[in-house]
């Protein structure tokens, strides 16, 4: 089973090897299968107490410009999983602060380096683009002879694409429907919901509208006005739709999103004009003035608690059973928030499904980190699996 | 003598695999002497530069709710010694401050982690219940199948007790007496000391009686009136003693307790009922009452001064020899404070043994991390023996 | 050609093994040449993809006192390199705060402590003791049976030197200028530059003139008048000029130092009666002291605006064509400040140049370690090129 899968990867024209993973949509149809295969296969190498230690030694960078829990766990897991040892780059107690140059300190952390994990979800506009210039860096740093290896780069989310994320919630789709051909046709509804926070990321929607359009599901997209996502990402999701014989809609309201669907994946965001607003006030360091922005997100918030993910809104999905899904954590009423994305009751239903969701996001890690690293991954795997007696 | 220690671990019937260390007195007799004696084997196959890493790869993941240096590098170096990665949690840079349950925290962490270590000693009545919440999530996500593995939780202080610290002071008392049948019959006076701070947890007076009552010891506890400790350990100190064919005694000054002893452990603490309201007045983050509390609490130690462990004390003790003990750091009166719990001439005397005593914890903590996760620990251990030329 | 590396260093007759590394001026010559051959080794063998893993298992412990990004993550490759895992010693989330004393907390985190690698460049007189203070407390460990092994110490920036920094620029210009033997007659300039801060330490430019003075390099150094370094590490540098055959002078202009000089290292620091004063206020206390200092002294600074390293400036050197270092990060005007240690154009054209410098920091650190822990380093690295093929 495991072999047959490693042949599948072998037979694949993927051309990782040296890439960064950025964007899920930067990635060809061949490159995204051979990133589940993977996956898979270190599951299955793991599960069966397989030495999955590829690396000889190295150091795996994470470098976490936003608070995590489960990405950061993920990332720890997948490079321990490989050989590699995980180096925290904090920025606080560095000499980041001093003014150095993201062209220097990309260079400076890499010398024995083989991977860079980065989360930088907070300022529109910047976050993707500062995981480039730290790849231009490394491209530089390689290419001077600075740098013996080239690092890859892993997206661990950005102000765009959340694409270990939505990897993770891929992979288990293509798990609980049984194979990733089961997933044509599906309903997805991608819905805000209400949550008595603001400034969460856009980047799991983007990502989620971004990739599931590539498998020929139905992906429906709603939000209360105004709760715009980056316009861009839209236009992704609309060409991936046309192009896998999918379908991507843009609707008004949770009820219609709901209507029919196999999957919903109800979850808040702020505004793409707030997150605008917001980049401007926190690069100005204006304290009153995020204060005041706050005050008024939260209170426009307010308008759309019903947008919550409960028994009644349930039972507008297919037969009322479609699956659940959120990045996790969740705001759950009455549990972790008054009033929240999901009722208690939904959500407890779901709820060790969501935490299985969660389970594939170490391999995906692993198998990002894997492909970019080797030239013949097929190969480095099959001989991890032949040497599974040692 | 290795392969003498191997087997008779391997004639214990210990059963400890997929078991969890919380409190020495949830763990019977067996139990407590394979932890001794994998201990013990680690500690020489260590010394005799042989290969521990028992595990191929996987997260040992810490979680300190409390400043640590002693028990924080235990669990790194055992972790270490056995072939698992340290990974913190790190409460303030994670998620959980977004309300996210202990229940979903502990699946999350834990897809490739084979041990948690907790340290939790701060909030009287919920240290210990939150390891078990732990425990409880943890067999909940691996009978729903969210986890492939089961880690082991290993207390690494809480507010009842102090498990790895009352295991290594048994290990360091065994070696010192020359074996655990020579501890039958010795006094030992666990007693308060003074301390210029207020608020040490209760955990290790309480390790303490509860564990040394178990082998016919003769355990005396003195503390000045009020500074009681939870009268449920009281309880446990008293049922071991009878048991043992030990005894234990409350009594009321230090001079009592140390008359006659064969090894005395001074150490400060404060009373229940401050802890008690110290948990409540925490909990609703009251700072002023926190600080009156502390002002009052300092005012009454300073009444008991005179509770140091000195030259003159010493003199009770049987002989005047008694072999002082400590968890480390002491308050030294002249080194650390200006008065503390011993003095620096009995502290000098006994430093080195105050430093082996603690030099026994990374391995008692390994020990732990072995008996929980392998079946038959005997054959893992009598592999890495066999292995030693290699 | 790494064989005849390994024979050479066979031939040094250096007996490290045992050594801590805390000044280079401590070493003799056969000592210096073998951290540098075993650099060169490990660099070859890293860069051969050959497994470096010397040791089984075993902490290296890092105490930065001080903020750092290069030598932090140059410790943590060379100590994974060679098989170590890094555990933080983290001051403020450990028992230290509670008056534990130096002797304790060296012994406790030592119990299977391989390396401790110590950064304390804060305090004048200060940094350099308390690292022969961990030192004699390991000693005493070791000596007393407290501990098994005796980690090496490594100083990773301390008041007097910066010996890691100092050997990597070495092995730098050396690899720059085609060997040891070519760099006798060279003229380095080491000459403090402007910078819009204030408090750098004294460490490096006294480890450029305490170690290139050992080569027959002609050293000048220069500054404006008061910001002296030092006066011992002067007398250092000239009792090694008159033995190398080389020369050390201290001159007065940033202009007489670099004319006709092949290597200029133009780097701010802080004044040595500034940092005596600034000792003092750090240890009271003394806020409003120190904002004093700091204000009196940027003006100081001001006044020298024109100790940049620009064009102009270079003219003076050799041909125009001297290599320019730097420790990293340098102040570069218009990029990282507004008027700093050297212009965009000079350093853009050296850019690559110190990366590669910083870039031998790692391979530095971990010969130090192996050279400080293994009886017969070159036999294991003769080994470790044998099983190159595993």
């Amino acid at each position: 089973m495991t072999m047959k899968l490693i042949s599948k990867l072998d037979e694949l024209n993927h051309k990782m090897y040296g890439t960064d993973f950025l964007l899920t949509w930067d990635k060809n149809d061949a490159q995204i299968n051979a990133t589940l295969t993977t996956a898979q296969i270190l599951k299955k190498l793991y599960e069966s107490n397989i030495n999955c230690k590829v690396f000889k030694s190295g150091l795996a960078v994470s470098n976490f410009r936003d608070n995590s829990t489960r990405t950061r766990f993920s990332f720890a897991s997948a490079s321990n999983l490989l050989g590699l040892a995980v180096q925290d780059l904090n920025e606080s107690t560095s000499q980041i602060a001093h003014g150095e140059t993201v062209r220097e300190t990309a260079n400076m952390i890499s010398f024995l380096t083989e991977v860079i994990g980065i989360r930088d979800d907070m300022y529109l506009g910047e976050g993707n683009k500062y995981m480039r210039e730290v790849g231009d860096a490394l491209d530089d740093g390689y290419k001077n002879g600075v740098l013996h290896q080239r690092p890859a780069i892993v997206n661990l989310q950005c102000d765009i694409d959340h694409p270990t994320q939505s990897m993770a919630d891929l992979s288990h789709l293509i798990t609980y429907f049984g194979g990733v051909e089961k997933l044509k046709g599906k309903k997805i509804a991608m819905t805000w919901a209400y949550s008595p926070s603001y400034g969460k990321p856009l980047s799991v929607p983007q990502a989620i509208i971004g990739l599931m359009t590539r498998f020929g599901m139905e992906v429906s997209l709603a939000h209360p006005e105004g709760y715009d996502l980056i316009p861009d990402t839209l236009k992704v999701a609309r060409d991936n739709a046309k192009k896998s014989g999918g379908s991507f809609k843009h609707v008004k309201t949770m009820q219609e999103a709901f209507d029919g669907a196999d999957i919903v994946y109800p979850k808040s965001w702020a505004p793409f004009d707030v997150m605008k607003k917001r980049t401007g006030l926190l690069q100005s360091k204006d304290i009153e003035g995020l204060k005041k922005l706050e005050k008024e997100c939260l209170a426009n918030n307010a308008k759309f608690k019903n947008w919550e993910c409960n028994k009644a809104m349930m039972k507008n999905t297919k037969g009322g059973k479609a699956l659940y899904m959120h990045c996790l954590p969740a705001d759950i009423s009455g549990v972790s928030c008054k009033e929240g994305e999901v009722s208690a009751d939904v959500f407890e239903k779901y709820r060790v499904d969501t935490y299985k969701e969660a389970g594939y996001k170490p391999f995906v890690i692993a198998a990002m980190m894997l492909l970019a690293k080797f030239k013949d991954p097929a190969k480095v795997l099959a001989s991890l699996h032949k040497n599974r007696m040692a």
